[in-house]
């Protein structure tokens, strides 16, 4: 970090500064130029990041420098992770595609939508059973009943599962039930619950707030990992702007910004981006070609039922049509496609 | 909700779309125009919300109608209400004043400010013991500390205690302790949290999200109301847009538009939306004159020392200064300025 | 300007970064730190400004510090100008109200809306002969028989008017005709037309882009001083943001901001940028008491008839209950509203 | 477009919006729900789009529908256009590179720049003589003679030459010496340069306006088209959102709507959206994967020197890697590459 001070600070207000930086344990080295003193600032990078200096009499700007980051950052951990869910590896060589539908509604659609995603070689299987809704009145999910489902249509179709936690007091539940806990959009900076399912130990979707900015984002998995945790996944969904066409603006450019800051491998969700079916293909392929580590897409056995997000549902002929683009963009990209484990296979 | 066919939706698609509505209980109309369908939803307006068709064959298009307010809306309750906290009204004739500090740091620190805050005609304390912080390692609070540390001072001065609430399961001795329970910008879709705050019977004061739309956040206040809790303020504290200059903008529109869709009061927190110290004053005049219900504003005895968002507090000659517009504004504006209960000043 | 080099920055890499700089003719200072160096830059600020330096190899960040203003800079000049338009003063002690029809449609509706706007104490008219709009197909104004138009009602109102260019071609014709050019938000970065009112000698109104930053709407206005007209009054007429309920998000905290960093007069349109009636009278009182310069509104005789932008226009009795705040918001901040000059009262 | 009126709305409201509604020659139909009535409307939809309706007595909201589009419209031409300029295709089957400096600084860098742009596959050549800078102190371009200069290197290398021009009295000189004419982000709202390109006859490269909507963006190249001249390409550039880690945000998926909306091609700028070079190759990737009809780059022989935005060029060793990829991702989407037509290679 570095703080200019104003053309006319005084001498005292420097050296006040200075006091209140090394007061801190924060080392501050003063650079004079011509009409300019400019103070750079070593140390615990968050302690400094603390120190709140720019309302203080005679700084005029204080720049952050790297963000904070420590153990989700690439400086510390140059070779890119691979997270291992439940056998299936995202991160790494392969492109990963996960399916299911937005949320689960009864034991047979989640299975008929499971099947799609399988057929479709999608090796994770996604599904809602705590549906985060901006109304108190609409459809809030099935709750832990979804859980059941969940676990028994993974047992039928050995697709690892990755749900969504919405509540601390749930997050023991959904651990010992799921292969991968997601926390939303809208949760993103909701400590208390990244604490939490840091503490779980389950593999980690930590999906992009719709207001976060990317640094703020890997600063959330920063939070998780701190907590001893640190298997996570981060997933791009859009973020809000002023474009009404779409229901959020995909921020691909966030894709390889992110892997130059970070370890954790990051994936793409084309249907929550958007809210329309008919972009899930072509953000589907501009994601793989961005260089995402794997996409995340709603499935639905009929889309036009959906209790949830329907208009963005895939049936079988786009899930089909999806299928054949991810492996012919993972292979322009030099990458396959993530593989159901044997193990699970044999299930 | 209004549903606009597409030019060429054919009529198998108008009658699918008219049997997924009624299939909902929603009764539907079919306007049929020289070459469009329009299609209007009567009925429970939260099951119209639910119906997701905007990606049905031929939906073109679907227009949102009221916001699907129902317990805060203006439509069910014309008269604005009055909230009141420890015996201190928030809404009605008076314009409120909420001081104090940031973080609670130490029992002198919160006591200095709470009597700044006193003496500058606050008739409420703010103070958080927990803080939601970007950075894990960041200040985050004293923690439960800090609660007893404000009842102190609430013992001292008389002003009735709000602070932050991060985790449901700190809902409870935050509701024990404090007068008034804050949920955060970060917080406001944290829908488990409003729940357990609404259920907590205690008044709440909502902020605004920083990426809210004012629908959302009246629906966040929904949530609330649903859950028993009908005792809250709604707190407008700026939202991100490309502005670099300020932390956030401050969006004053957003007080007479919530006035007009809801019954709750709305106060403006200028201290937070701006982050800047020198726009707290010019901001709280406007807040007053675009017809807020209070405002709540940083303090801190020394500034320059705080441990966060020292930038933005006001030392004493800004606050009073505050004080005199405070009142010249409020008195433009024919509402007198909420007084602290003749019992909290005996204490 | 400071340039942050990153933490594996090499010593050729400083080298060349520095000897880019000083290549510039702008002197470079080095500070090494612990495990990193920081270039400050000291030179012309606008050389510095043309340097891009934020893609050369070594180089991680790129801070900015003073925007680079010196025309319109209030370092340059600390006094806050006056500008005269037509004998009426906008800055200084006095609130300035100006108002008129968004669109001159008629003689009669242009002649009735400036009685209206006199009788509620506005001393300079507005009114559009040439209107940006959206789609080719709209009503683009009455063109230059508008401008005669105005002409005329100045001569039997006294009030001098103020209308927008969109053409370079229209400059000089709209130069002679009317008192003030308006530079409307969509021409903001019009360069060529910032460059040609300039020359034309005319009081410059700047609406500030929809989407510009602070800096970029004052580097707008030195674009315009720098071609030899420093008569600028600055307008904010909201921002582009995700929030639906207003076509724009006045962004008032802008005002107290324009202040302190430049010394031309800044007003402030409530009219389009909520594009709501109901909004105009509580935005009007805000910006007076954020400290507004002045403010401009729509007016109309019949506002449901409107050709233009009828939703937001006042008719007569929204505009006498604004007149009255106008006047009570301006007392109360210590300032009289400005006057129309006797001699064209006279005439 | 549908008017939505308020629950409450009276007889003589919604008469006297059908009276507005039919004095404007538009139909209206209205729609009468159990407790609501909803307008719509038939007829010219521009005549429709100028009715101002949303602020009448009882109306609660106007919904638009087709965004009213005319001759650029999808609908209108349902076969995707090609455009040639200089007999170079964009649009079809086929993907166009553009390469060339941001600026054109010297004829040497000019040509070694074109020759780089060709080598890698470009077809056309890009480069500005007029700037559009921020600051009016910024390099603003070599002016006029830039034109002679890209002149030279069209007839050295056979690239026909898109150049941007920022002034209505420049149309003229720049249409009669460039192959296809350049409106930038700046000036997309300009209506009076729209005109003057529309008029000139020459193809037109109309860049997304940073803060427009996909309507607003469709709504300029119809002024362009209502002017006489169609042959119009449409190229995405990013938009400004509150994300600060890119200059803009690249909205990829504006490429899809922008193809179903309209007939236009519809290209893609990665250099300026991000403004950063690691970004420009996977960009690319991504844009053609999304179904781009091509990519405009800034190449520069010596990045390190550009006059302008040289954070972002490509140099050789980025040029040739990015010709790859444009290559494989043209190859997967099964489109080949634009080639350079035979008379001008004879050249």
């Amino acid at each position: 970090m570095v703080v200019v001070m104003s053309a006319d600070a005084t001498e005292p207000q420097i050296a006040g500064t200075v006091h209140r930086i090394e007061a801190a344990g924060v080392t501050a080295f003063v650079s004079r130029g011509s009409n300019r003193v400019v103070i750079g600032l070593v140390g615990d990078p968050l302690a400094i990041a603390d120190l709140d200096l720019a309302g203080l009499p005679g700084v005029e700007r204080v720049c952050a420098a790297t963000g904070g980051l420590k153990l989700v950052s690439r400086e510390v951990s140059p070779v890119r992770s691979v997270v291992d869910v439940g056998g299936v590896r995202i991160g790494g060589d392969e492109v990963t595609l996960i399916a299911g539908p937005c949320a689960v509604e009864t034991a047979d659609q989640t299975l008929r939508a499971a099947q799609m995603a399988k057929a479709a070689g999608a090796t994770l299987l996604r599904g809602g059973a705590f549906k985060p809704r901006t109304s108190p009145y609409a459809f809030q999910g099935v709750g832990r009943s979804g859980l059941d489902i969940l676990a028994d249509v993974r047992s039928e179709t050995g697709l690892p599962v990755v749900t969504e936690v919405l509540s601390e007091s749930d997050v023991d539940i959904v651990a010992e039930r799921a292969d991968m806990i997601q926390i939303g959009t809208r949760n993103m900076q909701n400590f208390s619950l990244l604490r939490a399912v840091g503490a779980s130990g389950r593999p980690v979707l930590l999906k992009r707030g719709l207001m976060a900015t990317i640094e703020e984002w890997l600063l959330a998995a920063e939070y998780i990992a701190k907590a001893g945790n640190s298997s996570i996944v981060l997933c791009e969904r859009g973020i809000r702007t002023f474009e009404p066409a779409t229901r959020n603006t995909l921020d691909l450019s966030a894709i390889p910004i992110v892997q130059r800051l970070s370890h954790l491998p990051v994936i793409v969700d084309p249907s929550h981006s958007g809210g329309r079916r008919d972009l899930v293909l072509p953000l589907t392929r501009a994601a793989i070609a961005v260089g995402a580590d794997g996409v995340i897409v709603d499935v639905h056995p009929e889309p036009e039922l959906a209790l949830c997000d329907g208009g963005q549902a895939l049936g079988w002929p786009e899930m089909s049509e999806l299928s054949t683009a991810v492996a012919d963009l993972s292979a322009v990209m030099g990458r396959g496609r993530s593989a159901t484990p044997r193990r699970l296979l044999a299930s």
